[in-house]
């Protein structure tokens, strides 16, 4: 028997967070972007993880990958630690301060993509430097839809680096106020208009409980956020939606704005599970059948 | 011939504001809930304005409510001076300041319905006093649907009547901080259950920018807010949406969680048209046939 082909690689930061809530507080949990990313494109297509971590990394983590279907042949492990994170929340969940960063093995990453990877048809950047991306990204075949998401340090410390990545890809997604600082331009509209003449065919602006936005020469799609009466830790929801974008549409199998607008109701439905924990612990436990009752209960609230 | 029969009776503040905003500024300028809301709802049904100006109103100020087909024979006009009201915008419009507020002719309102009103099935009142609220209220015969905003000052300074006139209407329409702030429970699903148990079968949270949320023992309906590129003056948006959504309620002749939805996309597309000038100049202006074409363009962006 071979192995089901990769449908979706992602590149990005693996780490241990460690976070505080207004109630609560957790000590060395999976987190970064790949893993949030893979967790929620996981469950809708067979997808591939590339990252690095230390030789600190827990056995545990490896156990909630494998639970979650994850393909972990582009995980690589090397000595020194694992990056690692640590934020505190405000009491509305809706400000969050950096406590540590500590890159450790991230800052010397290197991404080798596993053959197997090289031929798949999506490819998603989740957030990280650049650069990387680009090493990543050139390892590619040809690649049916490529996005990447970014964030404010990337604005601010490789803006060159970052707008020659944005120039290839298919779709860029980022939060509104990266949004804004990339453009200096405050309305979300004319913002995505300038962005979009950087290179992607879609714009993707994520807002968090607000919902999201896609802007594309075809066409706008705009989506409320599923609302939630208990967020438990909202770190990896902007990965989540977005893994959950990318997973869709590979289920899909083509991308129109229809398809990405239909994608972006699962992502919203993934990212709504997994804020309802720390870490990945909702993702890992959310079956089918429950994600799809809660998808349904969602399009009654949209009138769609 | 008869006048046709009044659907809509709008009960609320009529007032001079002079705005301020980071690129223009308009000095006595015609504003108040009444305004917008009938400016709205006069878009879609037969809209009676019951309200108090003083000497000093101008003419131009009856001739744009006679151009937007608001029946004014509930306007009272008394000595004394109308009420003024001057706010500024920050920079994004996402914060305003209230620099003057004088009530002259507000302070002794005492809102009187002419018969022909009384008889109404849609009554809303808009933002103010909730002890004028009610006195408007008891006026009426035996509406089919009552509809009541209000604002953090009557949560501050007239709790007790706000809650009693609360009870009696079948939907409460407010903002997400006043929602927060009259529950004190900040995650939105919570407040709106917690409101709905004070009496009204339908809460329609509105989040500006972020669109609107509607809460009943039925169910939710979500609404992204129609994209703007420019706005001009935001001052009236949440009234103007509300007064579409009655206007559009009263037209559709039926309220069920459905047709409410459906309203909460025309009340979205008249508020997007009044932000876009100061006053309810673009009200004036703006013709069905635009109005319509906006609701399409929208409905397409919600995948609706």
């Amino acid at each position: 028997m071979t192995e089901p082909e990769i449908e979706v690689v992602v590149v990005g930061s693996i780490g241990i967070d460690t976070i505080t809530t207004p109630t609560s507080r957790r000590a060395d949990v999976l987190g970064g972007s790949a893993s949030f990313a893979c967790a929620a494109a996981a469950k809708f297509a067979r997808t591939g993880m590339v990252g690095v971590v230390g030789d600190d990394f827990p056995v545990a983590g490896r156990d909630q990958y494998a639970a979650l279907g994850i393909d972990v042949s582009g995980l690589q492990q090397v000595a020194g630690k694992t990056f690692r994170w640590s934020g505190k929340y405000e009491a509305n969940m809706d400000v969050r301060h950096t406590l540590v960063t500590e890159l450790n093995v991230l800052e010397q990453f290197d991404p080798v993509l596993p053959p197997a990877y090289r031929r798949a048809p999506f490819l998603f950047l989740a957030n990280g430097a650049p650069d990387r991306q680009l090493r990543a990204w050139k390892q590619m075949e040809q690649p049916q839809f490529v996005a990447m998401d970014t964030m404010d340090l990337w604005i601010n410390i490789a803006i060159d680096d970052l707008r020659a990545m944005i120039r290839k890809v298919d779709l860029l997604t980022l939060n509104e106020s990266e949004a804004r600082h990339l453009t200096g331009v405050h309305a979300l509209p004319a913002a995505a208009a300038q962005l979009l003449t950087m290179g992607p065919q879609y714009v993707l602006i994520k807002k968090g409980e607000h919902g999201s936005m896609c802007f594309s020469s075809a066409g706008t799609r705009l989506l409320p956020a599923y609302p939630l009466g208990a967020v438990q830790d909202p770190t990896g929801a902007g990965d989540a939606f977005a893994g959950g974008v990318m997973g869709a549409l590979a289920r899909a199998g083509t991308v129109t704005l229809d398809a990405l607008g239909e994608a972006m109701c699962w992502g919203s439905v993934v990212a709504s599970f997994a804020v309802e924990s720390f870490s990945l612990d909702r993702l890992v436990e959310v079956s089918r059948a429950t994600m799809e009752a809660r998808l349904a209960e969602y399009r009654r609230m949209l009138m769609a």
